[in-house]
């Protein structure tokens, strides 16, 4: 999902890109190789954590990894495309809309996004994922009550971002034009309508809660999601 | 706590005020009496809620509540004073963030906040809040090991708020200046201090984690902590 926010922040721009798809266990090397920064520290907090995206701009010479910094990245270098991305002095309020976004769609990250991955593909990445959540996450798509209190919890949590944005004059956070914060959302919205189905029931009701905003916000960002 | 942000606010902007403090049984008669706005609603889902801070501003005959709705009003209705709290479009990520914040000191607000009002205080708001939380929490302070995991999510969490502020380009939340997001941490931090007490080893050791910037926010902010 992470990804999703750095396209959205491309095509924002209309840069032209390439993407290079990586397993996830070839990430650490390809990074090393091209010289992208970690983003963090591994579990024993020493050792460096390398993660995608990264960008490699040629033109520039250089590499970026970390969707916020990738948009911060592209602000500078490419003002006259696109909107801001990062409106000057909003980087920390960008961060923590981040986490709390991050944290509104957490309880779907293993069953419903790890679970159809791990359903639907086999590649090294879906193998790498299942071996690592084998025998601490039920790795079957929850049903019946269970799912049907997954959705209430999102239901929940949309309402709470929902009043967010009674304050922000436009439909995207900061008003009229989209902003990292927005693709950050659209994002998780783009990844549950791809696993649930945009035909399936369960997206139609997501789309129509909180009078539509998130159908829409979703609608908004589809000449977005060009896969270059 | 939240009553906190507001006075922090009023005090940013070097506006003279008269505090009345509202004992929590009072708050919905008075809030009605006055014409302030229900700022959400009862666990019933229909009953409008009433909640402080609220300003009551005589010279404008205007009342507000919900504390990023008072800074908002402030900015607008005294421009010239003070620093702008809630700057052009980022109030849905000033919303956020206040979640954000609000979830990072959730796990202090009954075992910390609440038992030390229970403690120390015995007016109605006490008295009503022991009543409301007997039978569901625990009313006495945390010791020992569970005491010691108390601080240790509190510190987990705030090296994670440490982490907005990297690309901040200050010590505030929008650089140089602070705003509404600054105070919502002040409120916390604040609050914490003065359960635990200025010169207890607890406090030191907040103050200095993340290189001192907790102590150093809260000083910064020492000269709006007027209580007037």
């Amino acid at each position: 999902m992470t990804t999703w926010r750095a396209r959205y922040c491309l095509n924002l721009e209309n840069l032209p890109y390439q993407t290079v798809y990586v397993e996830i266990p070839d990430i650490e090397a390809l990074a090393k190789k091209i010289g992208a920064a970690p983003t963090g520290l591994k579990p024993d907090g020493v050792s460096p954590k390398y993660t995608i995206p990264i960008i490699h701009d040629h033109s520039m010479g250089a590499v970026v990894s970390n969707s916020p910094t990738i948009a911060a990245y592209l602000d500078k270098t490419y003002p006259s495309s696109g909107p801001v991305l990062i409106p000057a002095g909003t980087m920390a309020l960008q961060l923590a809309f981040t986490d709390a976004v991050n944290k509104a769609f957490e309880h779907l990250r293993v069953p419903l996004f790890y679970v159809d991955m791990v359903v639907k593909m086999n590649d090294r990445t879906t193998v790498y994922t299942r071996e690592k959540l084998a025998g601490v996450y039920s790795l079957t798509a929850p049903e019946g009550e269970v799912r049907e209190k997954m959705w209430a919890t999102t239901k929940e949590n949309l309402g709470k971002m929902n009043k967010w944005f009674e304050g922000s004059g436009g439909d995207f956070v900061m008003g009229k034009e989209p902003c990292f914060a927005d693709t950050v959302i659209s994002a998780f919205l783009w990844l549950i309508r791809s696993t649930v189905g945009r035909e399936s029931e369960e997206w139609k009701d997501i789309a129509i809660w909180n009078d539509g905003r998130w159908g829409k916000h979703l609608d908004s960002f589809k000449p977005y999601e060009i896969v270059a």
